[in-house]
């Protein structure tokens, strides 16, 4: 398990957010700009036909340094349980992924225009793909009752 | 843009499916192994109130030279429609990483017991969180006919 990988990012968000700050991101505006270096219109041919994308990104602006590997409180709200790393969606993780859906608004050349995407300006992105309902979550989804009270003001 | 990240697994699956087929992954139960070597049990403290994961993963048996840029149609299928790598789901992309959500069946120390995970076995895992139903998209999904057609037996 020493092993390790290299990814390139596939290109950035330009985004009005700059700040880490964890709410309030339904109706931001952003824009992931493909590299021109690296890809052509051919890669996101028919991705106009999908409402909604999902975004792997690096949290790049995290510290390596800062990542928990073990529990903490999300936020560090105390009256919020303290829940292992894997178990929240904290930014400081090992390997700093992120993961969200944000809507599709438009498909112009090699530029992605998204509402909602939850990374700020500058992020590296390492992966875009269209959302399937069909890949969504099968069955029944129950979460603890903190993990809603997180999200309250975060769209 | 020429920037690389390095990232290490954070463990391993064990799955009786050994082969890359498409197909019929809704009933193969795996485990997730964390690593000793970096987490103990802290870094899955409360993920078992947690139903579902999004697991992040690498496709690692995927030879980097076979990885697409452009536009193919999805599982060579010449009666769907040339799409490009960023709109469609195939294992050969840029980075060659693969997002999914599966059930969590149990936590039994760093072992995550799981049910419709739809990675191979020995496959690289670079992150496990918890599903959140407001982490899924918001607002109406529109997609594709073919992208229903090519879920037809997935799961």
């Amino acid at each position: 398990m020493s092993i390790t990988f290299t990814l390139t990012p596939i290109g950035r968000v330009t985004s009005p957010r700059v700040d880490l700050s964890d709410d309030d991101w339904g109706a931001v505006d952003a824009i992931i700009s493909l590299e021109r270096a690296l890809f052509t219109e051919d890669a996101v041919a028919g991705l106009g036909a999908f409402s909604h994308l999902e975004v792997v990104y690096l949290f790049d602006q995290v510290d390596p340094a800062a990542v928990r590997t073990g529990a903490r409180h999300p936020r560090g709200r105390r009256d919020w349980p303290a829940v292992g790393i894997f178990a929240q969606r904290a930014k400081a993780r090992p390997n700093r992924l992120g993961v969200s859906r944000c809507q599709l608004l438009a498909v112009v050349g090699l530029e992605l225009h998204v509402r909602g995407l939850d990374a700020i300006d500058r992020t590296p992105v390492l992966d875009v793909k269209p959302w399937f309902e069909e890949f969504g979550p099968r069955g029944e989804v129950r979460q603890p009752p903190w993990s809603h009270e997180v999200m309250a003001d975060y769209w």
